[in-house]
């Protein structure tokens, strides 16, 4: 176990109707706040009526900025930037999933940084600094609501990259699973695939003596998979999504990945491809990482057989091999259990530019080849390859 | 799974020669300290001249206290606040195992009190205010380096009374397991169960729907058991050191037990035994909570059959009531290799006041039942059988 630190300081308010007492949390930091969200869907599900309720009843005077769409725009927090400079604000509250999440903590550094937002992204440097940010969670899935990262997408450029300050991390987030009853199924299994996946690029590390995390991750993880199938099958279930919402905000605090080396190579290959063709994150995902795993076991195939036995249910015997693919194909039979592709093509992701996107993931596209991910370290041939398996 | 609010605001600082960086860490709470400690251990090992070299590089001023003895006296707690008082000291820095931690968490909370710092225990409402405590671990058991909680005891009344307040978790904690290497054997082991039952007090529960913390008690539970004759057998095994370091953090930390209602009558009914005969808190815990188990099981088979199973590696079968002896047997002989008594004879605890105990466990004995445990709640008749069953 490699030295860490750590430290959860969102203070996770989870329940049945806790988005009703938004206005007493958010006046414990501010008196002018940016709500912020995304489509019409909480307006028409009545949840902006009663957030906003709680903010008049507390006495939070706000401005309002939605129309954050999936993969968020670096163009949106530009406008939401300049508007909370204008208006004083102090806190960004958001309301909607990750990708309204990801644009509050976007905007919420850009108002304190001098210069342009997108900087934050390209550079990559933490600052320190950002307004706090506050969250009330629509969407289980991008863990956003307890982590320290913001991705955001340029369309000018056609990248998408991820910003990571401890400062980011809201100072609370509301998780009330009955919020989730009107996902539609799609969503459900998109959030469901990244939130595995948060845990799968912790868990997979090269790192020996991880027993109390190996511990967790499985167990989160099993967890996610024994309730998911509910709450594809029946939305409205509490008792299940209270499970998946809470696996999701663990899955991304840090906790799962800590003493470990993390990896994140799939993030980065999905990335490129939401940066191009706009696919949910999740589905990229869960194209992705099955193939990533086809391709990369070999290099440590006794964390991979820990994997087989320990998330997918494979029964332990002497050939490894046969485990590992065991376990490897029972994840893809899950995922597409829940309608989520398995190909690049039941993407819709053509394959005309699989060199470009694996270029780009590595930074060989832009000259300097800084490979990627921590289980190994991916060279941009190795990431095509990946690709080619996911065609 | 119920409504629950959840944040880890204690940094945990974890591994290797962290605690040559105490200074600095310090250094932003406070500029003048009190240093409290138990007997000679932390000076024979070097510790103690390392810290004080870190707080002198730092520039940060001390005080100091020693001389905390297991189940840590308000005698010395009501030293410390005094001393805290004349010194015009900012934080409290514990240097040592739980009971440091708890007296050192005392004296914070006593300094910012107007009385005497009994009352906190003895009334039980949280003040809210307390000096800042951090600590350096030495002895991975009680887990009060990240618990909001401190246990004290009165020779005058024989009473040892816990005292809540969020305020008392450590801001911060240095946990570098080789510190660890130099414990006897006897507080290995009575270590390891007392971090085993702050689990158990968590995870045994009527809550339905709660996978993901059974998930996670039952992963950091196995990894406590794979781990623990692995220090037991060898003590400089820091790898095995890291698992229960990390682990002992973990247990109590408040994590496991969200959304779920807790038990304690375990902690209960053992600390009526340390508070009359002393006997080591961990060793109490071994003898008291499989009898508890025997005594309770009928009211939730299925919840102690899981237990049997997933965490004590019982095969799953239909005769669930040889399956949960099987638990509870596999239980009892995992403290026995361990050196740990299985009955108040082995722990040196004589019969003659076993009503007496059970009375003060449950309030009778102070004219008011107010029952005991979340599990089921016990009256003093149903402890007093339970004490028998350990006889």
């Amino acid at each position: 176990m490699q030295n860490f630190t750590f430290q959860i300081p969102t203070k996770l308010i989870f329940g049945r109707g806790e988005e009703n007492n938004v206005g007493q949390y958010v006046n414990q930091y501010a008196t002018k706040i940016l709500l912020h969200y995304g489509g019409g869907s909480i307006k028409r599900s009545g949840l902006y009526d009663r957030v906003v309720a709680s903010l008049n009843e507390a006495g939070v005077q706000f401005v309002e900025l939605g129309g954050v769409v999936p993969n968020p725009r670096v163009g949106l927090v530009r406008q939401g930037v300049a508007l909370c400079r204008a208006e004083g604000v102090q806190l960004v509250l958001a309301v909607g999933g990750g990708s309204v999440i990801d644009s509050a903590k976007a905007i919420a550094a850009g108002v304190l940084y001098d210069g342009d937002v997108w900087e934050l992204h390209a550079g990559g440097k933490p600052t320190g600094k950002a307004l706090p940010v506050a969250t009330v969670l629509t969407i289980p899935a991008a863990g956003s609501e307890s982590s320290k990262v913001t991705v955001i997408s340029n369309d000018d450029t056609l990248r998408k990259i991820g910003y990571h300050d401890e400062c980011l991390r809201p100072v609370f987030s509301i998780l009330n699973p009955e919020l989730f009853f009107t996902l539609p199924r799609n969503q459900i299994a998109n959030g469901v695939a990244d939130m595995m996946c948060h845990i799968f690029e912790r868990y997979f590390t090269q790192e020996q003596h991880t027993d109390v995390t190996d511990e967790m991750c499985e167990g989160v993880l099993r967890a996610i998979m024994r309730n998911a199938p509910l709450v594809y099958a029946d939305p409205s279930n509490y008792d299940a999504w209270a499970e998946i919402g809470f696996a999701g905000a663990l899955a991304h605090n840090d906790l799962l990945g800590r003493g470990r080396t993390e990896c994140w190579a799939c993030h980065g290959m999905e990335h490129e491809l939401s940066a191009i063709y706009d696919v949910p994150h999740g589905a990229g995902l869960a194209v992705v990482t099955p193939a990533w795993m086809q391709y990369i076991w070999r290099e440590n195939p006794a964390m991979f057989a820990q994997f087989a036995c320990n998330v997918m249910g494979a029964t332990p015997r002497r050939d490894t091999e046969a485990v590992i693919a065991e376990g490897i194909l029972r994840l893809q039979e899950f995922f597409k259990a829940l309608g989520l592709p398995l190909t690049l093509q039941e993407l819709g992701v053509p394959t005309d530019r699989l060199e470009e996107m694996a270029k780009k993931t590595t930074g060989a596209w832009f000259g300097e080849e800084k490979g990627r991910g921590g289980f190994k370290k991916l060279v941009w041939q190795d990431v095509l390859a990946i690709y080619e398996m996911a065609r």
